[in-house]
């Protein structure tokens, strides 16, 4: 599984039962935190999320709505005797923020809390499944949106033909890899014969807070799923502009231009109690569009 | 009117839907904020709680679930377009990390903050209606209660009488403060024909997190409404007192010792999901008690 779960969809601060922004990422019970606004630990007690999965958090830019969960949630895990390293990528004065609170508090976490201050593009985490980076979007102060893709998978094995060919298991790393068999009798079994194709790596893209900024689609070139944030229905595009934020037209202009498969928007505007409009312009642009719905969790897939 | 609304009562976290401390005092309708855990905001949505009315806000102590929801609560006043000044009562080292944030984020409030640290026990704001003074803890960083005092109000007149006597409007402040009124025809109108006397000032002890500490009885004694903080059931005691923090009988035994009138605790451990018990050990060392819960108001009387 690959898929995005939202905890937060609102902008700036809690209204009409949405809460600041937060969402996390799951590829294959793997768990990364994507900004953690205000009430994230609350959001994640009431959709039920495993919070002890989660090694990797990720914080766009230093406005409250989008960090200002973050205290509480760190001083949780360490209440709640968590002993597994944490990783934050986040902008650098972050680090002094959370310094200062855990020493007013008198706080030691149990864990130990590696700080990666986000500085340029590129990548910030590579293992075995996942590659995640960083790049640069358009916001008031600096912010970084993050783009998820998944490794090159291996090729499927067919059971019924390994066991036609009796192709031995320990074979079978290289069969994955593509090689051909030679089997004892001097025969070739291609790779074609007992595998399937692997399916094709996915990725996600999330694009924070920011102006439009058509460099981003070539950052995000392709995208399986693509996040945007649309603050605001496409009538309000000079005040979107003056505050460095999207409108809907804009964010599926985006997915358009990355030639993205599926797009998700939200961090909407307070000013918005209905979001049926959003949905209507988005689709207007780009039709695979939905909204970020809390406790609503998104497919990545093809 | 004179209140108490509990927005959180939880210890340390959220859990079991309850939140960390946050209450608000409602003083004939000018309101003040104690403690700020993470989420205020979305409690005072959910409670409509008319947070513009709130001039003064009082943090006792910065471990987290008692102030992580302050910055964002700041924020939003700002985002709304607060002009009125905000004061801020709380220790020390908060006023850098809330210039930190403001600084990370690129904020300027656009109304005017006044931080007062707490340094030593006494008056933090005397205005014509109430005093509200501060007093030292036993917690394990430094921690303060807060003691709101209404002032002696003056007498009340009786209008049928006033109109009796004919009895100009020009002296009835005078009768309010307790003269006599000297007719024309030489007679004296004693002032308690006219007047009722008027209703005792009332008073609210506000007992943070804290050890068990019978120094804390003295310093809010005779007070109308106590809430302590009772984070255990008594069969806790030593980890309550290995934690600063008190048992249900212990809170009770506080608002014995200072001849307290009624008993709100909270700041329940999140190891308890149902809190009967609390109710029924306080109520064993001091009967008019209640649990502080959530969204209820507990109205100060004699």
């Amino acid at each position: 599984m690959f898929a995005v779960t939202i905890l937060g969809n609102n902008s700036a601060l809690p209204m009409h039962d949405r809460h600041p922004t937060a969402q996390v990422v799951n590829l294959q019970e793997q768990l990364f935190l994507i900004d953690c606004g205000e009430g994230t630990q609350i959001q994640m007690n009431r959709y039920k999320i495993r919070r002890n999965r989660i090694r990797h958090i990720f914080i766009s830019h230093l406005h409250g709505d989008h960090y200002f969960g973050l205290p509480g949630l760190l001083t949780s895990y360490g209440l709640n005797g968590r002993k597994e390293d944490l990783w934050l990528y986040a902008p650098e004065p972050l680090k002094e923020i959370l310094e200062l609170q855990f020493r007013a508090a008198g706080i030691m976490l149990p864990y130990t809390l590696h700080f990666i201050p986000l500085k340029s593009e590129g990548i910030l985490l590579d293992d075995k499944k996942l590659t995640i980076s960083c790049f640069t979007v358009s916001h008031r102060i600096p912010c970084w949106g993050f783009l998820f893709k998944e490794k090159e998978k291996s090729l499927k094995l067919n059971p019924q033909k390994l066991q036609e060919y009796a192709i031995p298991a320990s074979f079978y790393p290289r069969l994955k890899a593509g090689e051909d068999y030679s089997a004892k009798d001097g025969n070739i079994i291609k790779n074609e014969w007992v595998t399937q194709p692997a399916a094709a790596p996915l990725s996600y893209a999330y694009c924070a807070d920011t102006a439009y900024d058509e460099a981003i689609a070539a950052k995000i070139k392709g995208v399986d799923l693509v996040y945007h944030e649309a603050t605001y229905l496409a009538d309000h595009e000079e005040k979107a502009f003056s505050r460095a934020h999207s409108t809907t037209r804009q964010a599926a202009n985006i997915a358009l231009l990355a030639q993205a498969k599926r797009l998700l928007i939200g961090h909407f505007s307070s000013k918005y109690e209905v979001l049926d409009d959003f949905l209507t312009e988005a689709k207007g642009v780009f039709e695979n569009a939905d909204l970020a719905l809390e406790g609503a969790t998104y497919l990545v897939h093809r």
